[in-house]
């Protein structure tokens, strides 16, 4: 599949890598195209591995990963443009620390409100990037959720995470249980300062 | 130990039983000494049970579980009466709907800045009131988080848990972090709308 990642940080820059090992033909995507992180990215890439603007990178994709910083994501996407983006499967990783919580829209409401005739699908965004694409590096399984309005968007991306090595993933529902999760961020926080490493998630026991 | 016990739903009346079973003296407190609920459950409760006012039962109790709806928490405790509680450990395990999250301060936060004399532990927040008490429900071990500021209170409420069969306890550190817990309510919401059942809680797996 050609897929965009738009964000150049620590977590663009796994899932992009992720996608490319997987055989996915992926497109970088940032504010200028000669950005350091990207263009240091794409050398160690491979021939699957391309850069360009946030522009670029979303009309390259079929699928776009949004991993800028949330407090950003709305600026980056609007940057990528609504028309590059229309009809396709954003799938929003970001947090933003002042979101979340039962009483504000979340990052991925707002995205998905801003861009109405794209399908927002919130996950990912409860773990480090490094679990986000290698979930066996616990010893264990643990839960990934995952939250969207469109089943069939649901289930591509489903596809996707099980190809990262994800097997319990938990659809809570449509985009505004992305509250919930977003909403877990201070949580994660203060379970990451008393381990001290950010080798952990949680999973869910029935 | 003598121990009261503030509110008299589910979860006040799952603690008192579980704190009798353990052989603790407990008073159930509510707004009239006089609540069909009390009432009704001091008629279960054997010898070491009682009822009586917010006030009764914090006079009573060296340590005082505040059971109430967490909309109500203040109120009730301020029934209860500061000299009632003064030095005494205040576990607190009431959640509020529209708390939480980073940007707000927690209930317990709001307790322990409303009465600065006691020592609030936050804990038992984050599952059903079966699970509080009755841990191994559960087929496989899951976590507890504890917050508060006074290290020897924290001490002495793990204690009690281990006894209630409580064996992953994570202290988060002090009250601040009941922000972490209590942000986790949506999450608790939308899993267990998710689920159909009360019986699950998170484990963190490291």
């Amino acid at each position: 599949m050609k897929i965009g990642v738009l964000g150049t940080g620590m977590v663009g820059n796994a899932i992009a890598s992720k996608l490319v090992a997987l055989g996915h033909h992926v497109m970088m995507g940032s504010r200028t195209a000669d950005n350091v992180n990207a263009t240091t990215w794409v050398k160690t890439a491979g021939a699957r591995g391309t850069v360009g603007t946030f522009a670029d990178a979303a009309a390259f994709g079929e699928l776009v990963f949004n991993c800028t910083q949330g407090a950003s994501s709305l600026a980056a996407l609007r940057a990528a443009g609504a028309a590059n983006l229309e009809g396709k499967i954003i799938v929003d990783v970001a947090n933003v620390l002042s979101s979340g919580g039962s009483g504000s829209e979340s990052l991925g409401e707002q995205i998905q409100n801003a861009f109405p005739l794209v399908k927002v699908v919130k996950t990912l965004n409860t773990m480090n990037c490094e679990l986000m694409v290698n979930p066996s590096k616990l010893g264990e399984s643990h839960t990934l959720f995952i939250s969207g309005n469109d089943a069939g968007a649901k289930t591509k991306v489903r596809e996707l995470l099980q190809a990262f090595g994800w097997t319990d993933v938990m659809d809570l529902g449509d985009i505004v249980t992305a509250r919930a999760t977003e909403g877990y961020l201070p949580l994660w926080l203060s379970v990451w300062k008393h381990l001290g490493t950010l080798s952990f998630n949680i999973k869910v026991v029935r």
